[in-house]
């Protein structure tokens, strides 16, 4: 009966700040229009193609642990969404992952060509740390909070982080299964930029640096439990509801915790990681609790 | 007899500013090392093939006109390079201009391959922004600077700076001549960046607004002269100077200067902009001097 009641919490949590990120990403993009408006129709595509929104309400929910607004950090929420966006669409291009279809929608490149696809990666990363610089969101009075972050979110986004993880990803292909090759991929590709998230909302609400820490490791934790999710609904999930084939990590040889490890134990992996996810907020009051159903969500998602 | 003086202390000037901005990418760039070796080792070879780093160099250059010192915006001068190095490996890609060679050397696909060519272009895009966050260059104290010049180059790198100009290059290859197009390609592609260049020089030495407008003003004519010498010495260059065959925008049917306004009316227009860049630095005294030169050396350059 509890648990009903905490799965109904965080569902209608999720949908109210999913709104809010939807309505402010939809302000904060540029209309298609002049010669370069196919770029933009592409930069929109993909960004309004149906994500769960799950970056920027972390970025949320980790400033108002820290006892901050979740409206303050919006703009830098939003952006992070952006850089999520961006990969997506570079991660789909034929000589990536060649995906024809994410959300049950055709990918980007599908509908705009190649050369399109790639460019409006890149313009939403760019646009990303535009959004960021220019957003005024200031840590009292003064901006050293916002180039933190900014800091934090490059690298999240770069060599140490996402690309780091996705060149792994794809050269690792076909390879025997290795686990400390997994887990670089997975805290990499994914844990990287969804740390990143929850721990700029806790940099901007100023919290201190110890409460900045526990939350980084917070989102550490449930970072890496997000991926192995991943694995497990690509392997248990309806294609119907996650909008892609299932089985398709194992067609490609995809390097993933099942594989690595078998179903069973990748779901003790995800288990313990939201559990110590939970113990990094031990001291943090009542505002963190979006935090602590959030990290029970990730691993029980459908999709 | 003045002419020769002043080509040979340009020359002299942009050898020992080259130096320093070598020396300085290297120190800031990671050795290739890790499981995700190969990208940085991607991202370090583009980087070190011998550009002549006319933006790191017209930022400090920006900087020094304003009475501010070069070494202190050099990190984000090397970012701008890095900017720079990214948009030359996507450009070069198969879905793009698919160019094999650059500066004499392979481009970095036929390397590297184009998963890693791609990822590549991401990571020094997030390290640039990554290096410009954590410099730690400020103005009086403050790093409201800093963030003005992150706003202002992610903007000239994305969809109203280079990704606007190469999403409209690439759609109008083979299309009827018209100016406003290849203006706007031009403007957008090369011209914002190296707008961009000189003027975070200029607001990171703590030029006042009256002097940033103006250099602001410099920048965007040699950004635009700088591109129709481009396309000129497409035309008249040397291949074993520029290290790839010349006509290859011809063969293309890229809309550029010469062949929407030929190549006399182009050498009119490139020198009527270098005129008025010289002028909008009207009240600068002799620590103009090199932006002035540089100017100059921009449309008489041999690659």
């Amino acid at each position: 009966m509890r648990q009903l009641k905490v799965s109904k919490r965080i569902e209608n949590y999720l949908e109210e700040r999913k709104i809010l990120v939807d309505k402010a990403l939809k302000d904060f993009m540029p209309e298609p229009s002049g010669l370069a408006g196919d770029v933009i129709k592409a930069m929109n595509y993909t960004l309004f193609a149906g994500g769960k929104r799950i970056r920027p309400i972390l970025c949320m929910a980790g400033a108002e642990a820290v006892g901050g607004s979740a409206d303050y950090v919006l703009p830098v929420a939003c952006a992070i969404e952006l850089i999520h966006a961006y990969s997506l669409i570079h991660d789909d291009l034929p000589v990536m992952d060649n995906d024809d279809f994410r959300r049950g929608k055709p990918t980007n490149h599908k509908v705009f060509g190649e050369a399109i696809a790639l460019l409006a990666g890149d313009g939403l990363l760019a646009l990303a740390f535009n959004l960021m610089a220019s957003c005024g969101v200031e840590k009292k009075g003064e901006k050293t909070g916002l180039l933190r972050v900014i800091d934090l979110i490059s690298s999240a986004a770069g060599y140490k982080g996402m690309v780091g993880g996705q060149v792994v990803d794809i050269s690792y292909e076909g390879k025997d299964a290795d686990p400390t090759v997994v887990e670089y991929i997975h805290t990499h590709k994914t844990g990287a930029l969804i740390a990143a998230s929850v721990t700029a909302g806790a940099i901007l609400a100023d919290g201190n640096e110890e409460e900045v820490g526990r939350v980084n490791r917070y989102g550490q934790q449930i970072g890496l439990a997000f991926q192995i999710a991943d694995d497990i609904l690509n392997i248990e999930g309806q294609s119907n509801v996650m909008g892609k084939g299932t089985g398709s990590d194992k067609v490609r040889g995809k390097m993933t915790y099942p594989s690595v490890f078998g179903i069973a134990e990748s779901k003790n992996i995800q288990n313990r990681l939201v559990r110590h996810a939970i113990e990094s907020l031990n001291g943090f009051d009542k505002k963190a609790e979006p935090l602590r159903d959030l990290a029970r969500y990730i691993i029980k998602r459908k999709l």
